[in-house]
Parts: C-alpha cells; structure tokens; sequence
C-alpha cells in the first residue's frame, strides 16, 4: 500500500558540474554570425553584451562537463534539489499502465526553473566586476528569478516585462519589485527598439522579441552593466541541465528510466535542461529515449517553423543564429502562456531536431489549461499556463499507452506554478479561454518579409 | 565552507501519530461548554456539526498519541517532509550569531500549512458517509487547502470567504474554483447569520468570526454535510503537530535542538502544531524551550485580551470555549494578515498561557512587512504576511543575541508563502501600509459588551 512518493536527493549529491551536450552532438549546431559582418561569431563579440564567462560558455563545443562556481552550488541548495514525483493521482485518473514522474521545479523560491541559471548569470556578472543587469521577462518568471538572484548578488537589476504579461500579471511586477528591481513595461519609450515599434504599432502588447531588443539596447548604453537572457541561448541551457542531472539520479533511486522525456518550449532552456543529460545516454549509450517538446499552437516553430539564419529579437541586436523560426518579426497570440510566446528555438535544439534526435508537438491552448485543471486536482499542484502544455503533451502519451496497455515510463518537467497566473485559470472556468491557430500562409508571409 | 543547508527526512520518517499536548498538561484546558445547556461539552454534542472522530479528538484529554490514517499519511507524502531550512542568508544580514532555523510549510501544493489539517478532516468526513463539506476562510489557505483536500477525497466543498479577503486576494477564491469548490465572500445574504449582521452594518468587511457563523449555519441546514474549521479547535492543531514532530528529528539531523520556537498566532494551529512537540520536552524532560506566538498588534488576543468563556463566531453557534479572547464581536481591523484577525485564542494555547508555559508578543503591521521584505531578500521566499509576524518576533529575538553575544538556537514557522499576497506587498512598497493599533478602552468596551 505504502508507495513512494518523492525522490529527493541529499545536499551532497547536488550536481557540481553542468552537462553541455554540445561536446557530445555528432552534427554541431551551425555557428551564430555577427549581425553585420555575417562571418562566425567569437566569444569576445559578445562581451559587450554579457559577462565574458558566459560568452565561452555560449560557444563551447569541446568540454562536455563545466564546473559549477561554489558560491552558485551553496545558493543551489537553498532550493535543491527539487524532488523528482510519482504522478500517482494523475495516473489514477487516466486509468493508464504508464508510470508518469514530474521533476518539480515549481518549489524553487521563485516558483520555477529560471533561478537556475539566474543565479550563475548574476554571480558572474559579479565576479567581473559589473554592477548592473538588464533582461527582459514574459511571463515574469525569468524577470522574478533574476531580480532575486541580482539581489543575492548585489546587483541593481533593470527589467523589460512585455505589455500583456504586465498587465496579466501584476503580481509578478510586485515579485520582482519586492527584490528591488526596476520593472518596465515593454515596448516601452525608454529605449529606441520600442520607440521604433510603438510609432508603427501604438497598441502593440508587446512580445518576447522586442522586450529583449530593448534590455540589450539598455545595456549597451549603460556603463559597468551587462544583460542576461533566460532562455534560447546555449549556456542558459547548460545552467539548467541541473535539472536532468539530478533528475537522472532521482529516477535511479525510483529504479526507472525514462521511455519519453516531456518538457514545455519557449526558447528551449527548461526542455534542453531536462532532456539533455538523458539525451547524452541516446547518443552515447544506445539508449532509445524519446525527447518532445510541447510548444502551443499558436506559436509553433518547431512544428511549422523553417530553420534559417534568423535574428533572436525583433529589432535585430542579436547574432544571427541558426534556428527554426517563425521570423523575428513574428507577433504571437495573447495566449497565457506568456513563457511560449517567442519566435524562435535555440541552436542546439533546433539542430538536434533536423537529425531527428527529439520531436515536437503543438498544444492548443484549451487542451493546456484542460491538462493543467486536471493535474491540480489530481496532485495538488496548479501549474503555470507554460507548464500545463507539457502536462498536455503527457496525457496524450499516458493515454496511447491505455489503448496499447504499454508501462512506458513518462517523465515531464513541471517548470513552475501558476498561483501568479490564476487570472488566466478564471477566464478558463469562465468559458472566455479561446483556442489560436495560426494559417500557413501567415507563417509563410511572415517568413518571406524576412528576406527583404 | 560547504554548510548544510536544509534537512529533509525520508517518507520512511514522516509521523505515523499526531501528539495530543492536552494527555501531557499538569492543568488540563477548562472543558467547553453547551452553548444552550452551559453544561460540560460532549462529544456526541459536536456531532451535528463536525464528522464524529473529530468530536473525540477534539476533547481527548487522555491519548498522547494519535494515529494519522494510512491513507492521510500517503497524502501527506505528496508535499512531506517539508523541508527545515537554516537561514544562512537572514542570519548573516541581521549579523547575529543565533543560528536561525525555519520549518518551510509553503511549499505544501497550497502553500500553507493548512492542508496537514484539511486532509484528515475531508477524510474523517468521507469515511462517515458525508457528502458535502463548508468552511470559512481568512487570508484564503485554509479555503484553498480544504477545497484541495475535498476535491480528493470526492467531497463537495462551499467556503465563505471573509469579504475583505475575497477582494483583496482575487487570486484565493480562483485556487478554490480550481478545486471546484464554491466561493461566497461574507457576510452574504445566504444565511441568517449573515443578513443579520449586513442589516446592521450594510459595508462591513467581514471577519473570521462571522465567516464561520455562516458556514456552520449552512452545515446544519444542508443534508449530508459537515462543517470544517482551519485553526482554534483542539483537533486542528492536532493534526498540525505533523510540523513540529518532523521539525524534531529535522533539528537533531542538524545536531542542535531549540532554545526559542516562534510562530505566528491567528487561532493557534501552526504555532501549536510546530510548538507542542518541543514543549512536551518542556514539561516531561526538564527542557526549557521559550514558545513565542506573534500576533498583530490590532489584534492582541494574547497580549491584552481577557481570558474568559466566549464565543468562538459572531453569532454565538458555537460552544462557550474558555480562552483569552477580545470578545466575539470584535471586529479586527483590515490589516493585510487576514488569517490572524480573529478574536480569540484555541483552549490549549489559552491554557498554556495562563500557566506560563508560552508567551505572546504584538508585532505593528509594518514590522511585520519590513521583516518578511528582509526575509525575501536574504531567504528568497516571499512569506505570507501571516508568517511576516514569526519573522519579525524571530528577528528581534536575534537581533537581543547581537547584543549579548548569545548563539542561541531559534525556530520559526514558514507558514506559508506571500505570492497570492503580493498586492499587500504593492501597497507595503508604495508607502501606503499603516499600522493599526487599539486603545484599552476600545477592548474593554467589547469585552464589557459580552456580559450584556
């Protein structure tokens, strides 16, 4: 009768290293080129923007293993590791043979994974002598964790928070303002990137794209001040292989290993974090796990974007990066999913997606919040809207292996929660949540206004 | 330089019993009284109200030790152990060389406490056939936490939510629909208790204590259905006890053992539940633990009200509980802790009290902010601003250790989390939070009421 429940591993055992699949991957992600030169990118042409060591750690293709600095390891376990769950009462509820885990990040002091790697960014910029930090937030997760890890670090932290989830998500602002950052709505008439778009667009809600045009653009004209992103770039994944590092050795103690690897996508950081360490074991160890990525409908680059050189915002401050995108010019749906909301995917996944080493799928928001509602009152946990498409994409999965009676064991990443994103639960019980798709001939135009 | 930083114990050593301090008192409490009758209260009497095992545990003077059901324990086990954290981070900012230790209950699926008592409550209920279940709420765990655990146990949930509440923590009432559970702010017209106090006073914000008129009304009137109660009651911190037996051997895992336990004080059940355990060492084992409860300053039931039989609603539905109150009709003012404006203290901690076995101190509302501001910052949680109150009664009780030198051991409850709170943290940062106090008279006036 007795089952265990939670996996929890001792302080010891927390990683002291990150994995950084690229080392391993046999096809190298392409090279990100320098905005106007167009030739490869070097490490130093980043340091203008972020602090040196994370401009190494960008490009590294060699040492499949960092060291993770002391000080970010003893900041760590505040809040690691996270336990790794039986989703025993969603199982029930499913009536499925699967065994379904959940790697729960949501119990982190900001509520979701982002504090993994804003907590190194911060300590590096520190260690470098930087003072000050800019980023931008959709959701408000990744601004939540990065106020908090400034704070830790002693920092003064500026952030861009895109329009919609600024206003959808007020009590993210307080979040981030209760550790002292500075929260300005994006696009915003601080910067020219949003000046630029508000003259064309006076109503636009901004997006992910142009929120990070403005903190970089901040940034550059801002002495002793670097910016920090919380997503797509490689070593923001690298941070969050902590996750599937420790979710392996959790899964060891469970005396599992996982058939199907489930994480949610915006830029990639939380699916790579998870996946990627049991990824290595595909690569190297002929293991035959299979890696999706649940990325909602009306934002789907990876099951209906093309891969090209495209830029990583919407004014094109970034290096072109070799992506699967939807055009940076991209304006996604006002969907709740504020995480979700972004163009493109980063290098190293859009690469491992071409050789087909993971799959994607595309969720509809409705289905989200259907999976998301059903997990709270099965395990307890509300999750985020971001969240809830992973959870989707393990119901469709959990319920193939009812028809075929396989056990396959499912394990998803439960990025964070959503007690800050209740709004978007209540328009859901009220029946005003809608579902958006997006035309091919949308994708295809917006796409084509890229090589003009 | 590696230091442990939180103990967490294994499933194997969740707590298989509650403890019952009232088997332990040399003094036992005063016995409740028959509202009508004014006799001695039976259990049988509380059966119309509460599920039957609960009526018993409710006034067993005798066992010390009670048996948390399999099936609770195994519910239990989604979210416990909860971890018990050194606060490193608050320690080193305060610069005292007391070592500072909390029990961290937000992160329970709810983010309170509350649920270690909703789930053997729903249980109870479901195992003697009932159907429906109603309850008030303060700040909103308690409702959560209860919509939550009726939810799994197939129960009917209705909760009045205390008008002030309702409107100041939207984001509550939306948990509790996610649960499926139906939310009514109070007083409301759905009840006799209700109407009679809206037809008096038409704007009045609500308390606890006619929150809980209605919701007892409505269990009376309602075929099938119970009443639950989320603090005060004897049984309630029964089950709360889980908390402080854990942090027991959580303590000795770090070699050390408590000179001070703090929590804050609204009915008594998270400062019962964390203390009792250490205090029956107290009075069995020669230990002497100082227990601190920290209560609102406009809401000093303990510090300044007057121990006496009283009410434990505004309607008088209640039995006569003896216990330091401020009188049932005190209406508490609008200050942010919601779960702590309630008029009267538990009959154990009442007790104990007057034995002086415990002690009480006033926090004002913005030390209250201030401290829980300095605890985000350095601990990275937001607390609740229930639990600001533990943290400030902590901080000066560490900041008296700067000053003599003393390494003294201090333990505080987190007793939940403050991210659905963050609008009372907008108005702490802009300035506009106030502190409430209440002159002798006021009290006296409201206490001389009551012999009318």
């Amino acid at each position: 009768m007795s089952k265990r429940k939670r996996y929890i591993l001792d302080e010891e055992q927390i990683p002291r290293q990150w994995y950084n699949i690229q080392a391993d991957m046999v096809n190298k992600p392409m090279p990100p080129l320098h905005p106007e030169t167009r030739q490869p990118l070097r490490p130093e042409d980043l340091y203008p923007v972020f602090a040196r060591e994370l401009c190494h750690q960008e490009l590294n293709q060699t040492d499949a293993w960092i060291d993770i600095p002391d000080d970010v390891r003893e900041k760590y376990k505040y809040y690691r590791s996270t336990p790794l769950v039986r989703a025993y009462g969603l199982e029930e509820a499913l009536g499925t043979p699967a065994h379904i885990y959940f790697k729960n990040e949501s119990v982190s002091p900001i509520g979701s994974h982002k504090i993994n790697s804003a907590l190194p960014q911060a300590y590096y910029c520190k260690q470098e002598g930087v003072t000050n930090v800019t980023t931008e937030t959709g959701a408000g997760q990744w601004g939540a964790a990065l106020s908090y890890a400034a704070k830790v670090y002693g920092l003064e932290a500026a952030v861009y928070q895109v329009k919609i989830s600024y206003e959808q998500k007020p009590y993210r602002r307080s979040v981030m303002q209760v550790f002292g950052a500075q929260v300005t709505p994006s696009p915003s008439m601080s910067t020219r990137a949003g000046k630029d778009i508000l003259t064309v667009r006076p109503n636009y809600q901004g997006s992910l794209g142009t929120a990070i045009s403005e903190a970089i653009e901040l940034a550059r004209m801002t002495p002793n001040c670097k910016y920090t992103l919380g997503s797509v770039l490689s070593h923001v994944t690298l941070h969050q292989t902590v996750i599937g590092l420790e979710a392996e050795k959790q899964m060891e103690m469970a005396g599992e290993y996982p058939d199907i690897v489930i994480a949610c996508f915006g830029g990639g950081s939380n699916f790579g974090g998870l996946a990627f360490p049991f990824m290595r074991h595909n690569i190297k160890d002929g293991k035959t796990t299979r890696f999706i990525a649940a990325e909602p409908e009306s934002c789907p680059k990876l099951t209906r974007g093309k891969f090209r050189y495209d830029f990583g915002d919407e004014a094109g401050y970034t290096p072109l990066l070799p992506m699967f995108t939807l055009g940076h010019n991209f304006s996604p749906a006002n969907i709740h999913a504020g995480g979700l909301r972004y163009h493109g995917a980063g290098v190293i996944v859009s690469q491992l997606l071409m050789d087909g080493l993971m799959e994607a799928v595309d969720i509809p928001q409705l289905e989200s919040f259907d999976a998301g509602v059903l997990f709270a009152r099965t395990e307890g946990i509300i999750p985020a809207p971001e969240s809830c498409h992973a959870i989707a994409a393990t119901v469709r999965e959990a319920l193939k292996c009812k028809e075929t009676g396989e056990k396959k064991v499912i394990l998803f990443n439960l990025s964070g929660h959503g007690l800050i994103d209740m709004a978007s639960y209540d328009q859901y019980n009220s029946g005003n949540l809608a579902n958006y798709s997006i035309s091919d001939q949308e994708i295809e135009r917006n796409l084509e206004a890229l090589d003009k």
